[in-house]
C-alpha cells in the first residue's frame, strides 16, 4: 500500500486536539507525494538532510524548525549564505519535511518525556505526569551519581549542573527542551517537592540563580541542564522506533547529529 | 554632603532616554533615604545581600532582577520557601536595592558592553558599535585562542564554542547577555562579516545550530557562549570602579557571585 506524506502526517496527529495557532507543518512536501523512506531527527540540520540524501529518503520528520526559530525563518535572514545553501539543498533534494513539535508534546503521555524516560530507563519510576513535567521517584543517589548516570546513558559528553553534587535526591522533576525557565521549573521545588529538576535549557538567571540561592540558604535544590537536543532526540529516536514497528515495509531511520557545542 | 538613593538613581539615569516600559526600578527602598554604602553586582542574590548587610552597605544596584525572572517576581512562586527567606532578609535588612538594566543598556556606548570590552583589553579594539552588539578586528587568532583569552581575562572555568577551534578569526561580534539569540545574532554573520560572535546565553537551536550548518557547509562561522552572568558582570564591576571615583566618600564595594554551573 502507497503510504504519501499526507497519510503519514493524520496518523502521526490522530486524535490529537491542537491549539488554532502551531508551527507543526508539512513544508516543503506534498500531502499526495509518496515516501520512499523516513528520516527522524531532532533538528533537519544540514548534516541530517544530506544524510536522508544518501539514505534515499524523501521525507524528513524533525522536531525542531529548519532556520534556526521557532517561529518559523526571520526575514532578515533571506540573503544569508548559510540559509541559501541549505534552501537550494532542500529544494535541490525534493524532500518533505514535517515539523513535529506540538503534536508529540501533546501525546498522552508527552511522547518525547516517553523517549528521554525510556532511554534513562527510568520510565517505571514515574510517580506523577504533568502536563509539562513529570515527575520521578527513583532509588537514592547523588547529584553527581545522577549526573554521571545520564551522561552514560544518553552517551553525552558534559552536563551542567546547579546546586551540590554530593546531594542526594530520590525525587525528580523532568522538562525536556526549553523548560527549564522559572516559570515553569520553579514552581516543581515547592509544589511538587523534588530535590532535583532535569530540563533541557532555560535563561541561566532563572532557575540556575534560584537553585544558587536555594543552597546559599542551606535548602535542598539542585538542577541539570542535559542541552535542549539532548533532552528532546531520545524522544525522537522513540518516534522512529515506534514507527519502525508500525510500518515494517517503509525503512524508516533515525539520524543522530553532533552536539551544538563542545566545553573549552 | 548627604547622598540618597534617589539621587544615586537621578546620577546614574541623567540625560538617558528610557522607553516607557522598563524594569528598572528601587524596589524596595526610597528616593529620601540616605545613602551608607553601596554594594554593585550583577544579580542581587542571596549572597550579595548578605555580603551587603556585613559591608553594612544599605544599597545594592544590580543588573538582573531579585526574584529569578525578567519582569518581575512570578505569583505562583509567592509561598516558595526560596522567595519567602530571601524575602524576609530583604525586609529585615532595610536594603535598597536598584535594578540598573535597560538604562545601562542605553549609555552610549553600552555600560555593560564597555565592561566587558575592558575587562578583555579588547577597547582598543571597535571597528564599530551598533544598539546591540560591538565589532571588534583583533590580530588573527584562532578559536581555541580566544576562548582560552577569554578564560583567563575574565577568570571563568570554561565556556560553550559552537564551530571549529582551529578557525582564525579577526573580525568579531560581541552580544552581551541574552543578546545570543538568532534574531540578534546571525545577521551579524552576513551583515558585519564576522568569524566568530562572542554572546552572553541564547536559545540553543538557534544561533548554535545555525553555526553547526555553517560549520558542516565549509562556511567560516564560530560563537563562542560565555554565560549569562560572565558576560554582564564585568559591566558592573566597571560602573562599581566609576561611581568609586565620582563619589569618594561613599564606600562602594563590587562583589562578584559564584557561578550558577559547574560542568560535569
Amino acid at each position: 500500500m502507497t503510504i504519501t506524506m499526507g497519510r503519514m502526517v493524520d496518523h502521526l496527529t490522530k486524535g490529537i486536539s491542537m491549539p488554532n495557532a502551531t508551527v507543526d507543518l508539512l513544508e516543503p512536501g506534498h500531502k499526495d507525494a509518496e515516501v520512499h523512506g523516513i528520516v527522524i531527527a531532532f533538528c533537519a540540520s544540514q548534516y541530517v538532510i544530506e544524510q536522508a540524501v544518501s539514505l534515499r529518503a524523501n521525507f524528513i520528520i524533525t522536531h525542531e524548525g529548519i532556520f534556526y526559530s521557532h517561529q518559523g525563518i526571520q526575514e532578515g535572514c533571506l540573503q544569508d549564505s548559510v540559509f541559501q545553501h541549505k534552501s537550494r539543498l532542500i529544494a535541490d533534494s525534493g524532500i518533505g519535511i514535517y515539523r513535529f513539535h506540538d503534536t508529540i508534546h501533546r501525546y498522552q503521555p508527552d511522547g518525547i518525556m516517553m523517549g528521554l524516560l525510556q532511554a534513562l530507563d527510568w520510565h517505571t519510576c514515574v510517580a506523577k505526569q504533568l502536563p509539562a513535567a513529570t515527575i520521578l521517584e527513583i532509588p537514592t543517589m547523588e547529584v553527581r551519581e545522577v549526573a554521571e548516570y545520564i551522561k552514560a546513558k544518553l552517551h553525552i559528553r558534559y552536563v551542567r549542573v546547579a546546586g551540590e553534587l554530593s546531594m542526594p535526591c530520590e525525587r525528580i522533576g523532568v522538562a525536556v527542551g526549553y523548560r527549564g525557565g522559572g516559570e515553569l521549573a520553579i514552581p516543581l521545588f515547592s509544589d511538587e517537592n523534588v530535590d532535583l529538576i532535569i530540563a533541557g535549557e532555560g535563561p541561566e538567571w532563572e532557575t540556575p540563580e534560584y537553585v544558587k540561592d536555594a543552597v546559599y540558604q542551606g535548602q535542598r535544590r539542585a538542577l541539570i541542564m542535559l542541552g535542549h537536543a539532548e533532552s528532546e532526540a531520545p524522544g525522537m529516536k522513540y518516534l522512529a522506533d515506534t514507527l519502525a514497528v508500525q510500518f515494517p515495509m517503509l525503512p524508516i531511520h533515525f539520524v543522530e547529529d553532533r552536539p551544538v557545542f563542545q566545553i573549552v
